[in-house]
């Protein structure tokens, strides 16, 4: 929310653009197009559908949604847009929209329309931030102009942050008269949250990504091959420390293909329901997050685990 | 935000009132006319004045600003606008418009409106919950649908909470199909602060509020008779542990009659600042707020502080 109104007291302008499926907190104008299905999508371009009831129609007048990975269209998209938008808003690999990485071509477009018009980029790197000792934009090689983090840099405690380049972070300046954009609140500058944080971040260096970019590899090879091995439709996407399961073997390339069927999503619920009964907890989406104090053994019983709910579920069919 | 949220969930329909210069966070529409000024205000009935730059004009169109503790004008804006209002946003006691208690006429006003039009009323007791073991609504002695909290029940961690009645909760609902207002978000849930939270709800009971008070009353009464003393124009508003020092005698009824003048302004800084150099800093609104570890000597500590400020004022005219 801060970094988008950053981009908007920096630029004047009012309007955001934001990629289907991606989601982005809870703020009204991220939330557009959280969910769309093919009921409400439409034929054409992505449309501003909203995600919760009650969404004033003003708030989806505002945000320009652009589908992920498609770049040539995103560009017809975000150009027809130009002259209204303050930024782009951008995950390199958004977990609701399948947790498939950003392709170079589609990350090239969108250095090339900020280069042309000015139209800030802002990256959301509050999950990706974990990807890399530079955050997911050095692992993908993309300069923003404002990032958004959280998550493991509150060390356990909740937090969220924005950074960027200086003459934008110059909106919250407050060292003069009233910034362009104040920013106060009750979450600002807990201490136990900034010094849990930089121990966390302390602990957290080159070593530690590597390793869980180790493991994140060896999970989801091993996923691959259960999958194989039980004959069932399925595969993994993901990077690093972070992945995400799938029952079914279409090309992913955006939140549309990522979209589960009914089917798709019995199944999926199928196999992790068997994995928590054999005390693995996944979440609905089957996203999976690896963390420092694991190790191989772990992830040596993580694939055990996932193989046995899917040998599980092609017997039981 | 996610009460105001849950409002246009529930009704359905899109705009919210608030009291000009009143403070509910940084969600932009909570942000309308939070520091208005005489060129900005315009002659009439409030205006939606942005607070920052780059806000949407479409965000200020859909929010419709009243005169705090001006009840007859308050009713006749929200009524002309009742069919398209979620909620009204009010705080009983708000910092920023002067910390001046809402009149038994103003919230008997807001009591007729919702009964009459069905218009939810949303209690912003962030900072007025201390006043009161049933929080500031039962001091005031109002119900509002929905209460946003925070602060205190966090024990020193960052939080915030939504509570109300079970029917517009019931927006929030996940255990059957998705709920109209999903909530979901790094924050939430967080087990340091639920554990802390508890835990400082527990030592905070009537017999800490009633001592509170007691030492708001001492305190507000000090600054008084200091005043009177110094021959300086100057009062205090406030009710319980919360107080705001004003380096005027106007009758205080509102945020535009709480607004301070350049000089009034500068007078308040020069006071703060000897009190600063002297050991006690204020925040630069004259704002302050007593806690449990406070006893009468502190009291005291403050009120011989504030005086010698006041004296050391009066003698450098």
């Amino acid at each position: 929310m801060m970094a988008i109104k950053a981009a908007r007291a920096y630029s004047g302008k009012p309007k955001i653009a934001k990629c289907e499926g991606a989601y982005h907190g809870s703020y009204d104008f991220a939330e557009v197009s959280l969910d769309p299905t093919p009921e409400s999508w439409g034929n054409g371009d992505p449309k501003s559908v909203a995600y919760a009831k009650g969404t004033p129609r003003s708030v989806l007048d505002e945000v320009v949604v652009i589908p992920f990975n498609k770049p040539d269209r995103a560009e017809r998209i975000l150009r027809a847009h130009a002259q209204t938008l303050a930024c782009v808003v951008i995950d390199l690999m958004p977990n609701r929209a399948g947790l498939i990485p950003a392709t170079p071509e589609f990350i090239a477009m969108l250095q090339r329309f900020r280069k042309e018009t000015g139209v800030l980029i802002v990256l959301d790197e509050v999950i990706t931030l974990r990807l890399g000792y530079g955050g997911g934009q050095a692992v993908f090689g993309i300069t923003p102009d404002l990032s958004a983090i959280g998550k493991i840099i509150g060390g356990g405690y909740p937090v969220g942050a924005v950074g960027g380049s200086a003459d934008v972070m110059a909106v919250f300046d407050p060292t003069r008269e009233k910034p362009l954009l104040p920013h106060g609140g009750t979450f600002n500058a807990n201490p136990v949250t900034m010094v849990a944080g930089e121990a966390a971040m302390q602990h957290f260096g080159q070593d530690e990504i590597d390793q869980l970019g180790m493991l994140g590899d060896k999970a989801r090879a091993g996923i691959t091959t259960a999958f194989d091995e039980a004959g069932l439709p399925g595969q993994v996407t993901g990077l690093g420390s972070l992945l995400r399961i799938h029952t079914h073997n279409r090309p992913l390339t955006d939140y549309r293909s990522s979209l589960m069927s009914a089917p798709e999503k019995s199944q999926l619920a199928a196999i992790l329901r068997r994995m928590r009964d054999n005390g693995i907890f996944v979440n609905e989406r089957g996203v999976c997050s690896l963390s420092t104090p694991m190790g191989v053994a772990e992830i040596n019983i993580f694939i055990d685990c996932f193989r046995a709910a899917l040998g599980a579920t092609q017997a039981a069919k």
